[in-house]
């Protein structure tokens, strides 16, 4: 039976959905509505015409209405905004904003999909300067425009999530002095803070005014005013804090709302009207590993949803195992990935479940290879079980397929035991024999068997202002050129030898670069009798890229003689 | 208690068995034995020595004897070699290559990791060549200083596996004239037929004289002779066309040798000698996907079993799962990665599985950022349970990441329908919002459920033959810019209206330029009645890639008006 089936959205979930339904059924009449002028462009590259990387903001959008009607029989009104859906009569009014008229269109099905929008806080004095947001084609292009029409050359930021870091990356690189800031204390929330650190420092590096910890109180013209008291000009002001799921139509329409404020649906994203489904940034979905109602703004999952919608509409029963999150960002000449659990998200929504952290560095390739470089690896995993919980990766390499990985381990139920054994490709260009992956396998299965105990770079500070034991085993030449301030230099390769310096009535914390000496050191001791001793992941490296930018921007006093970056 | 372990050969296998002997224990004495120079050098990037990407030789070496003992307390021996194993005595007879004097030294337990040797065939007239092989920093140092010397022009790499493919590569770098000779029609076996095209193509856009399916027959005075009679100038000849484990030592100890002429261990990697075990390329590992005894020459199970082997002799029991069997390779431009099973190995084994294959090519990451390229991705899964079996990428991105992705769903038994839900990081510089691992997971599912039907581009030349119908559904300018030669040109955005130019009475294969719009077409005839169309995977791009290198190196006649490689 021929269906007529309407989708309000034109973009990620609409767009997808719209081009599934049309595969299923060639009878069916398909109209998508979109109240801005483009369907199915790309959100996620958006920031990148900022920097000029997409040159021309028509490149963003990647099928045109008439695309979608001559290729797909597809109807894709842009410029037409659903003002209201009446759920009895089945219909929805309709409004062309350019003509003004308004119009109703019946519907068998209808699919919401009217996203998220940009968060702008009423703060005082926000009429003194320029605001922008970033939500689609015609702003970007209107922020950049501006940006060139006034010959700007100071801009902030404000927010540091994904799509603020990405404004503020590309604005830099495009040459505008740029001020990213923060209210909390870190930028990029998928990250912990002891990994975010090595993104502020990079952030920091690239010449961007990072601000972490420090509120906009106010706006004054042309000024941006943080809750220090500090000022920062700006005639152009990006807001960036966050997204609201679009719920107006939904929540007039009397459908469900979830505890999150996001359209609540079934396993087959089907509201509580029988006739109405939701996907992508306005809806709640079911994180598996919280077990609980969560948002997700994510290009991705919004196009799964899209395609089990139209399954759905057509007659096929899917499965919705939830959703864990997997997302990457690149900062410069870094990348960042992480997927599932993280530290603070357990704090937060204090959940009861025990864990515990590996964080290893590794070479991202052969370390020989010329772009060798360091690898930041962050793995959660449940205590007594094993199994993994969320990965985080920071570095100039490939971190992403390294959360990949880990996010294909997690879907799978798997363990750190599982990790060893896991055959990834190598060859010199693209990694080690043993990857990053591998090793914090091995890493993870030797703490669950309490084969030696950790402390982590964020502990370190507090064990020098209790002067407590801290054994370099780096080399002379390494610990010459900056080392923990009262560490005390026992390389590896003379450990056994001078043993009897090492005391065994009190804690013994021992690093070196990266933590694989200090480990082998670690267990040399304990094979030795040592019953107190500890490696202190993320060593000298992890340890100067951990403190570097809280030191400098705070002048704070550094804990260290030096950093060290390599 | 105290043991006394000696290890027979220190590189990937046996250093990595060193290093965690001395972790798990910090009294038994470790005797590595190393008939070269060097121990723990990185075979792997040997080749990388011939274009200087490693400029020098001494940097393939990651670690010296000094550094072993003075770090780890193990006896590295180079220039050792361990003549004779008793058993009985259990003692093994050493000599010391650079005094002559030969010696006894005992054991508890014996470790064998004495690698694989480069396979020379007396071919005739060897002696009229000057011949060289790749295992050691010795080896590539003695090739690239005899290059040099004689300021070779013409070099001849015999082999197309992985280390003749690099050492061509590396050597055409370094702007030598280069002929890549391999003996079937195709290098490279972790790739099918159709897939490995893509890599002939490139290896001769790069001026690498790539000769396939023409054995050496005879050798002249610098020169190769082919079955074929066509005669290479070489003035330096590489022999790489495989290697043979080393099983003497074995052999002559009566230790079992399996039936792939390999060292055969059990679970734990022991021989049938309860004291002596074995590990790297030596040794006949488990398929854990053909459930048979194979070879495998990689340097991460070789680290993998070392591991497992020290812990055995420490009292630890492993769990050895078998090997799947992932590799990656760079060739020039492009870069290729491969994970179990391929088409080749299930028919050479002639293995009774029931498989179907997904092939598809994909942006590698949004199509509009500077860098995007296709990627050319084939998988193979078991019908009717769905069971990934294997898969292969090929492409100018980042393919390691998709085939680790799917080597980790396959070790956790994943099906096709498992990649439709996998959550992978998305941001525009890495990636695409719906991966090419989840697209595969689409087209494989619909595959099984029996939605569409499809033919690879391998099949096309057959069709041409025989004048079957195909219909070339891209755009009118597409079209004109090089198609198939007797193919129709029904654009996608046409194809409603021009229904009734497609006969219903035969087969009808569609292709567009990637398989995406062909397949939309697939589905929109079968809704509209025709019961007999395939989808032609890998469409236009991919035959033109399939076709290019026969094509111009036999003079072929080309089934296409131009081919189009973008």
């Amino acid at each position: 039976m021929k269906k007529k089936i309407l989708i309000v959205g034109g973009v990620a979930g609409g767009a997808s959905a719209a081009a599934r339904l049309r595969r299923l059924s060639e009878e069916d009449e398909i109209i998508m509505f979109e109240k801005g002028p483009h369907v199915s462009f790309s959100n996620c590259a958006l920031p990148y015409h900022l920097s000029g990387i997409i040159d021309t903001p028509d490149r963003l959008v990647l099928m045109s209405p008439e695309k979608f009607l001559v290729q797909y029989n597809i109807q894709a009104r842009v410029n037409n905004e659903v003002l209201y859906i009446n759920k009895e009569e089945k219909n929805v009014t309709v409004k062309n904003l350019l003509t003004g008229e308004t119009y109703k269109e019946s519907y068998d099905k209808l699919v919401l999909s009217p996203g998220a929008k940009p968060i702008v806080p009423n703060i005082p004095g926000i009429e003194e300067v320029n605001i922008f947001t970033i939500r689609n084609v015609v702003d970007i292009d209107k922020l950049n425009k501006y940006i060139k029409s006034i010959d700007a050359e100071d801009i902030a930021v404000i927010g540091g999530g994904f799509i603020g870091v990405e404004a503020a990356e590309n604005l830099r690189e495009a040459d505008y002095n740029v001020a990213l800031i923060e209210g909390t204390d870190q930028i990029l929330r998928p990250f912990d803070y002891d990994m975010v650190q090595i993104l502020h420092k990079e952030i920091y590096d690239k010449g961007v005014n990072l601000i972490v910890g420090d509120k906009v109180e106010k706006f004054e013209k042309d000024v941006v005013v943080l809750a220090s008291g500090k000022k920062i000009t700006a005639k152009v002001v990006v807001m960036a804090i966050g997204v609201a799921p679009e719920t107006a139509l939904a929540k007039e329409a009397a459908l469900d709302i979830g505890e999150t404020g996001a359209i609540k649906v079934d396993r087959n994203y089907k509201t509580n009207d029988d006739n109405i489904y939701a996907v992508g940034d306005a809806i709640e979905i079911y994180n598996a590993l919280t077990h609980s109602a969560a948002k997700l703004s994510l290009a991705g999952p919004a196009q799964k949803q899209a395609r089990s919608v139209a399954d759905h509409i057509n007659g096929k029963q899917g499965l919705n195992k939830g959703y864990i999150g997997s997302s990457a960002i690149k900062v410069f000449d870094y990348n960042g990935a992480s997927t599932g659990l993280n530290e603070a998200l357990i704090n937060v929504l204090n959940m009861k479940i025990k864990y515990e952290v590996v964080r290893v560095i590794l070479s991202d390739k052969v370390g020989i290879m010329p772009t060798s470089a360091p690898m930041h690896f962050k793995l959660l995993y449940e205590v007594p079980t094993g199994k993994i919980l969320g990965a985080q990766a920071i570095g100039k390499g490939d971190v992403t397929k390294r959360i990949d990985v880990i996010a294909t381990a997690i879907k799978f139920g798997g363990t750190v035991e599982d990790l060893k054994d896991l055959e990834l490709c190598y060859a010199p260009p693209f990694s080690t024999a043993k990857d990053v992956v591998n090793y914090a396998g091995y890493v993870g299965s030797n703490l669950l068997n309490g084969d030696f105990k950790q402390v982590n770079v964020d502990f370190v500070r507090g064990l020098v202002e209790h002067n407590s034991y801290i054994v370099d085993v780096r080399e002379r030449g390494e610990y010459a050129n900056g080392h923990i301030k009262n560490a005390v230099n026992i390389p590896l390769s003379e450990l056994r030898e001078r043993i009897n310096e090492i005391p065994k009535d009190k804690p013994v914390y021992l690093h070196c670069r990266t933590g694989q000496r200090s480990y082998n050191a670690v267990l040399a001791l304990q094979n030795l009798g040592f019953n107190n001793v500890y490696n202190i992941t993320g060593s000298f490296l992890g340890l100067s890229l951990y403190e570097y930018f809280n030191d400098v921007t705070q002048n704070r006093e550094s804990i260290v003689t030096e950093y060290n970056f390599r």
